[in-house]
């Protein structure tokens, strides 16, 4: 064990942080299901999220539309969640609405946001990908502004490069202080940390989380926060502790079960079946439910790892994985 | 010469139709130049154009916020543009902001809108992508709604299939009428004209124009429209008469000086060149401008095949052919 890994386990714990992509629930009309969606966003705050990356993908947040997201995060605050918990996604493919909702973040007092590139022209050049975000920083123009890129250049189709984010950085170092690397390629998310010491870095995956957060990862965003908060947050606070590898390992069998399902489908039948709130399982076009039979699968199997998710009683992973 | 090839020209004149995706205009400052939009638009329109396909992906309209579009698309009606001649790209990665512009444009009374699909989320099913067409027809709610289906699958990255199509026309028959094929695959236009007789396959570009209106095209969308509207409406005058193939290898040269050019870009610093309007020149981020130098080239290149875009006076494509 080195030093560092002998760190006291409560300054872990305010290091490493799980912020939730919250999947978003519609009523069989489509619409956003407000209670619900506030409902859950509660629910993981007390169950191990740090806080809720809400209009994620995930979240379906290109789903909605800009008045949408532009209330729902109003509902948020005066729900009463802390703004300092909230790192909502903001970039679309127009540089007016990005800054819309970017301003509408910033001016609310979130944590951040996580911005994607614009995403309909393609063969982007670095030189074009850097005006964008500079744009949007320029015209939001509030000192309060903390961005995190979002690269996720499987759907974007607009990888973020090192090269951007290393302009963009040294641009404007007080507000774009991390990324999200949704890539799934760890050679990138290890690239990422070791070449921009201090930059926040957070994996889109707790697959190889524990190996990120020695590499000096803030913390994990990751869409299967919403069904496993609390074993994902095990991982986040007990990562230089003795059970770390274990932490990892249960965390890691989790994600397994939804391993080749299409993820929000998947997620979204999983709550239905758990929470017994049939309409949890419908997500908006283009995305199609999931059978409910296989929401019931999962949520089984979800079951048997330890990880439950009744809206106000249950165990949590973290629960389970005390006797071992 | 085949009985249809015999068919009197007016009668041609009047089937064939030009529209084009009109370049929006920008300031300095990247906002919006209302003015100068509609006078580009007036220019086309009295220069070969039978109508405008606004918000296409040559009028970057994934890069203009939805209020901006809608703003836009109010100043065009309300400045004397017929909404029978208007033709808005309408279509967004949300649901709700796809039914708010195509209620706005049907409840003005445009000839149609082109509907891109939900683009953000990749492998969509056909299943899902049906779905989404038939979420936004049923919410829009109005029987005057016209859809051309835009498939772009090179920037969407989400192709709109036959099966899809088919489907669509079934259950909406009098709504989704035709399609604008920018896949830039001739097998695919001839595909769908030869699938789908009497469904409106508009080709988005005028390369093998000639071959698709002999399979019923019933017109052309095309960037280049905004650069060789008269050039183009000729070979769509003229495809039954004698000059077809010289009228077609005319426009071809146009568009030829813009193969292999970020087209975008290069159609604006043409307008700037020619128009003597720098402001012409920018595009918006993530698109970057041309160097003026190119802009200049291209418009020297074009006055030389007989295409000039003088906003008041100056030949059109068209009369240069009239020696020939």
């Amino acid at each position: 064990m080195t030093a560092s890994n002998a760190a006291p386990k409560s300054a872990a714990i305010s290091a490493k942080k799980l912020f939730v992509p919250a999947l978003t629930p519609f009523r069989p009309d489509l619409s956003v299901d407000g209670p619900r969606f506030l409902a859950h966003c509660r629910w993981l705050l007390d169950h191990g999220a740090d806080g809720l990356a809400v209009f994620g993908t995930t979240s379906e947040a290109n789903s909605l539309g800009i008045d949408e997201k532009l209330d729902l995060l109003a509902r948020l605050i005066e729900a009463g969640i802390p703004p300092a918990r909230v790192m909502p996604g903001t970039g679309t493919c127009a540089i007016p609405d990005t800054v819309r909702l970017t301003q509408a973040a910033a001016s609310a007092g979130c944590a951040g946001v996580l911005m994607l590139p614009p995403f309909y022209y393609k063969g982007i050049t670095d030189d074009g990908l850097f005006a964008s975000f500079d744009a949007v920083i320029q015209r939001v123009g509030d000192a309060r502004l903390r961005i995190y890129l979002y690269h996720f250049p499987q759907l974007s189709q607009v990888p973020i490069s090192a090269a951007v984010i290393g302009r963009l950085i040294k641009a404007h170092p007080h507000t774009v202080v991390g990324l999200k690397d949704s890539s799934g390629s760890w050679e990138n998310t290890r690239d990422l940390l070791e070449r921009f010491p201090g930059f926040g870095v957070f994996p889109g995956s707790e697959g190889r989380l524990l190996e990120a957060l020695r590499l000096g990862a803030p913390g994990c965003i990751t869409a299967t926060g919403n069904v496993n908060a609390a074993g994902i947050k095990a991982v986040l606070d007990g990562w230089q502790g003795p059970d770390a590898e274990v932490l990892q390992d249960s965390a890691g069998k989790v994600r397994a079960l939804f391993s080749g399902l299409p993820l929000i489908p998947a997620l979204k039948a999983t709550m239905a079946a758990a929470r017994g709130e049939a309409d949890w399982r419908l997500p908006r076009p283009p995305l199609l439910p999931m059978e409910a039979a296989d929401g019931h699968r999962l949520a089984a199997a979800l079951a048997r790892l330890g990880a439950t998710l009744g809206a106000t009683q249950g165990t949590t992973m973290a629960d389970a994985l005390e006797p071992i």
